[in-house]
């Protein structure tokens, strides 16, 4: 038996935007589906996309609220990588994904979440960006350092950074 | 006989961005000519790279419509995710491309088809976007959902994201 | 034995952003650290991760010191992809991953030499970008063409597009 190849994927989720977020989302559900199993590892930007809508920051230090601001709150403050146009663009985006019935990033996470895709979240980025276990989504199953991700994605088949 | 593993690569062209797709085409090809199977998925802004320059936009909806002026028409029309600079950085890229030998996208994408690299257009995107199969470039070989091409990138050794 | 499976790891780092590379250097350290063989192959904007700071372009055509202009010196020089503002988000986040024990991108390198990371450059992007083997770091072990680094992601177990 060749324990290194098996139906797993890896994905890190890198980026903040929008489009690309919901890119790793429909791959990774695309690929739970099949019966995969799936690790979604968020960092840097990536984190906001899992973070809580009213999340509270306090206790923080300066420079910990500063990166708190500006990163979004969570998948409804996402922005299109492209097209943005002050907003026009990405509301756009999200009622024709509505219209054409492409579930919305709120959805997918909780569609992520129940096909049993492992939702992690990266304890470095969370560190430098300030962020807080309590600030993340409740779908969001744990919190690790790198060194766990590259166990698994070497277990992976399919290993993307989004 | 291990039925995951083989020479396969398969590279999910999501970014809309002329350096980012060269890219794409110069690992994709670069791998073709080695022996290697290679689909290309492209997916999001990375239809632009596929599609017709003169592509017309019959019967569609306002949204529809508005987004096919947004995606840019055909691989003559993208730019660098860096340095556009207002198209100066772009069309020197080009110039510069064309006076180094790099062939252009659009020989790129020939070259692909010919070396029997697979370029499939991603479905939901295409929806999403409201592009329809015939302002597709005649190089796309299939229209598929993203079960399709998990399905081929489980099989794949060399799995991308640009 | 199966030759083509094994604990390597090739990641192409083609972006010039700040926190995609200190992204890449994680991964490929965390990586190097666990045992598995890396290769970093700097492509296109990557490549100004691995130029040194004080590298003269003596001999250039115009586009080419055009071109060498666009380009960043040096790890010191680059931005962050999101939320540059003007220097004051970059700087906050070199600043931050000071304070946090995060080490330096320039650190990261030297590091991830010692750990015996194959750092290599393309032949290509270089051409392209109007590069020469001696503006760039001492850390670069090689500079070869996309056939080269295809070789070795075949025989790789994690592939990245950073």
């Amino acid at each position: 038996m060749d324990e290194h190849v098996s139906d797993n994927a890896s994905i890190i989720v890198f980026s903040g935007d929008l489009d690309k977020i919901l890119a790793a989302f429909v791959i990774a559900t695309g690929a739970a589906s099949m019966g995969m199993e799936v690790t979604m590892y968020f960092t840097f930007w990536g984190l906001s996309a899992i973070r809580k809508p009213d999340g509270k920051s306090k206790g923080k230090g300066l420079m910990d609220r500063l990166f708190g601001m500006m990163i979004p709150k969570g998948p409804a403050k996402l922005k299109l990588s492209q097209m943005h146009m002050c907003g026009m663009g990405t509301s756009m985006m999200r009622s024709v994904m509505r219209k054409k019935n492409v579930p919305s990033i709120e959805d997918m996470i909780k569609d992520a979440s129940d096909l049993g895709i492992r939702i992690v979240a990266c304890s470095m980025a969370m560190d430098v960006m300030g962020l807080k276990r309590e600030e993340l989504l409740d779908e969001v199953d744990e919190v690790t350092g790198v060194a766990s991700f590259i166990a698994e994605a070497e277990k992976a088949h399919i290993t993307l950074f989004v």
